[in-house]
């Protein structure tokens, strides 16, 4: 088997979880809107839909510094990107729909969970704990910009199977690292 | 006065824990069922109930791993508490009332108040943080369970007095400790 | 220019804090009553106005004991002012509204910003990150109040510049450092 280089699979991982964020930040920009909120609840919801799972993941395995005050950058990223969705809203009369929040939120589901997962296997978890850091990783960032929106979670009553689809990535990932390819050793990058 | 010996206080002890956690876990599931969440919200809404206050209470005193990451088969026995849950409700039509709820909700809440405040004593915490730990214990389960499923805490306005129970419970082992009588030393499990 | 001495800077600080703390401790238990909750409601919901800022930051910035364990005679003023609050509104029929929230509210936002803010600094945070610990301090406390309660934050929907203002705070405080006005190291106290 022709595996990837370490380097490489850090690059791409880091590409992944850079969209992934992005994704997320889209989700709570979107539903900021939809709850009309004012630009503090725009840009706290969009920062809490990012980095939330992520967060709470590191709070709870202790690892410090976080993503975002370690790549501190980020955060002007996702100020630049409040400020601009508010201008380009206020001008197009743009009205997200409940519809419109599936493929951001989506697709940062499922990339947050393979790199929580490998976090947690590289701290020495337990593999079902490890999947549950992935699961959480991927679902909290939702889970927590809805309960800030005062809304139930959408990932819990919405019969879209996308955690359990994390729950069994996770446990594939945990697999292949069992197998011995991929090597957590190598994956740095992080939410 | 005859005190238990150490030992045997710490296996009462666990089986006093399980025995909150399985009542916090139900209750979680009984809610979630009231909401008609989905797979994924009742697993995890039922884990938040049952491990809830003690990580919150973890987080606080700052104590890694957490009992459900240092004892991770209790994680088994939530998903297959919660598979089985599932496959009952939908073969009885079974509809939880909040009334349902109240007792598993009422024995957890007891059961953890002495665990939290023990190992915050354990941990040379003045007797009111002790206490408060006990409380955030016992309560806080049920609290962020019901913040996940945008509900005020049934906890905050149902005018029941679990929680001065579990204050005034806290204040009875302090006392009880300052007394000399239970030695924090040997008391090990916690949520 | 004739700087205050540190110790006095930091008798200012204290003085502040305490008043902020005292501040969002009132709307909590505003907010309480106009939720008619119970005693246990009135009581938690004060305490997380007061400190769920501060504790947050604190979690955040991994920085231990809390200002509420290290200075837990805080604890027993909160409750005493919870007992008055409760006694003084069932004897009056007061019934606070939206508004007679805004004041305390208002100047507990101002007064937190600029401790957290130094806080974080102190601990060589990068500039944006300590402004936004001074945010988070500032308006979490109200977050987690309104999260609670079961309300979308009225941060986030007022339009009401509090956040901004602390926004813009933090950022005037990093340029004081920066420009060798206030010494980080003597500012002690923290909520």
């Amino acid at each position: 088997m022709n595996n990837p280089s370490p380097a490489n699979l850090s690059q791409v991982l880091t590409f992944v979880e850079s969209a992934a964020t992005i994704a997320f930040a889209l989700s709570g920009l979107l539903e900021a809107a939809r709850k009309r909120l004012d630009a503090v609840g725009v840009c706290i919801v969009a920062g809490v839909a990012a980095f939330g799972g992520g967060t709470l993941r590191d709070i709870l395995l202790d690892r410090r510094p976080f993503f975002w005050a370690e790549h501190a950058e980020w955060l002007w990223v996702l100020l630049a990107l409040c400020v601009a969705a508010m201008i380009f809203m206020r001008a197009s009369h743009f009205a997200p729909t409940e519809r419109a929040m599936q493929w951001p939120d989506a697709a940062g589901l499922g990339l947050f969970t393979a790199s929580g997962t490998q976090i947690a296997l590289h701290g020495d978890a337990p593999a079902i704990v490890a999947v549950l850091m992935g699961v959480i990783t991927a679902v909290f960032g939702g889970v927590l910009r809805d309960i800030v929106c005062n809304e139930i979670p959408s990932a819990f009553h919405d019969h879209r199977p996308y955690a359990i689809c994390a729950f069994i990535g996770g446990w594939v990932l945990v697999g292949a690292n069992a197998l011995g390819m991929g090597d957590p050793r190598f994956v740095i990058p992080r939410q």
